[in-house]
């Protein structure tokens, strides 16, 4: 053999949802860490910087104005308000990684999945990740802080809300542990960029191939 | 943690088409070696058994008569007739083993794809295996047999042809080298395992955690 062709292939968005304590957030970490391939989505916000956070890395703080000029001229495929603070996804730069054949990692909530897939399609991959029990979400709620009953209580009630919308997505991984979740994402994130509809480059390869049998 | 939850899945079907060539035989063969979760579909055949060939593992050698007993009665999910032998795959231990959750592995031309696929619907996983380039295909293609050039230009030809359908498929693997199209494969199946749609019992799974929470 020896030559090893290199086909041209669109850039995928991988969602990654879950109720918070499903230790998706540090599924994200390890994945991009793991592929250059795939990198975090950056979102603007009109919340506040808060200590360590870098504009331009973690999000591009904007203000008010500036965000409801995007919405308004369909620049942003996503958005939320929480506690008052606006949150959103920029279409031109997740265009542009598409094209260049880039991966993008969303770490949004089911109405966040919702929005990507309906303006984005085919070009969504949806991953929602469960805890592998009630007990252990629990276990993950409390032990972040140590919260009052009812704050606990509200956080159940939310993640119960969000687990929900399982059936809207197109993978489901339970996480029970982590380096057995890392495999299956991996897993999905290399077989998405083996599907036919994303290999934009394989109609040329094809065409060249038979030209020559 | 500590507790790892097996959520109940349907059995999926995976389809390898390719030219002969293009080297399905030997990642087949090499995915049902690694993996006990998929097994080779035995077809019947009509045909006489080959010195080596055993009843039950490599075929289900039948008579004529019997083939089309089971044709009428709507008991085979593809058939074809080839050299004129007829060859089948019948749909009794097809659907058990969906049942069970246990995948069977399919290598099928293009047609055959096609009739499995119109049967068995989103439990079929379509992956084409291309050559890395023509060249390489006929180098394949001429070292199988001491064979006279009209012979492999037949070959050839019918490699074109088969290549033609690959927009039929649902993933494209190029063969370049083969651990790299190992890795592919063993991707897709593990992907395709973590399918929403085949977690057949998230559903029990996630009603059970919802009444805790």
């Amino acid at each position: 053999m020896g030559d090893t062709p290199t086909i041209k292939r669109r850039g995928l968005l991988l969602v990654l949802s879950s109720p918070s304590g499903a230790g998706k957030t540090t599924i994200a970490r390890r994945l991009i860490d793991a592929d250059p391939d795939i990198s975090m989505s950056v979102s603007v916000t009109t919340r506040k910087p808060r200590p360590g956070e870098v504009d331009g890395r973690d999000y591009n703080f904007i203000e008010a104005d500036a965000f409801k000029r995007m919405a308004d001229e369909n620049e942003l495929i996503e958005w939320a308000q929480v506690f008052g603070n606006l949150y959103g996804t920029p279409r031109t730069p997740v265009e542009a990684a598409i094209e260049r054949g880039q991966d993008v990692l969303f770490d949004i909530d089911w109405q966040g999945a919702q929005q990507l897939s309906e303006k984005m399609k085919h070009d969504v991959v949806r991953v929602f990740i469960l805890p592998p029990s009630a007990d252990s979400l629990e276990q993950r709620l409390r032990s972040r802080a140590q919260d009052p009953d009812d704050v606990v209580r509200r956080r159940m009630d939310a993640a119960a809300d969000e687990i929900s919308h399982w059936p809207e997505y197109d993978y489901v991984i339970v996480n029970s542990d982590l380096p057995t979740s890392m495999e299956g994402l991996t897993a999905i994130l290399a077989a998405e960029r083996l599907r036919r509809d994303r290999l934009n480059g394989l109609t040329a390869f094809v065409r060249e191939m038979q030209s020559h049998l």
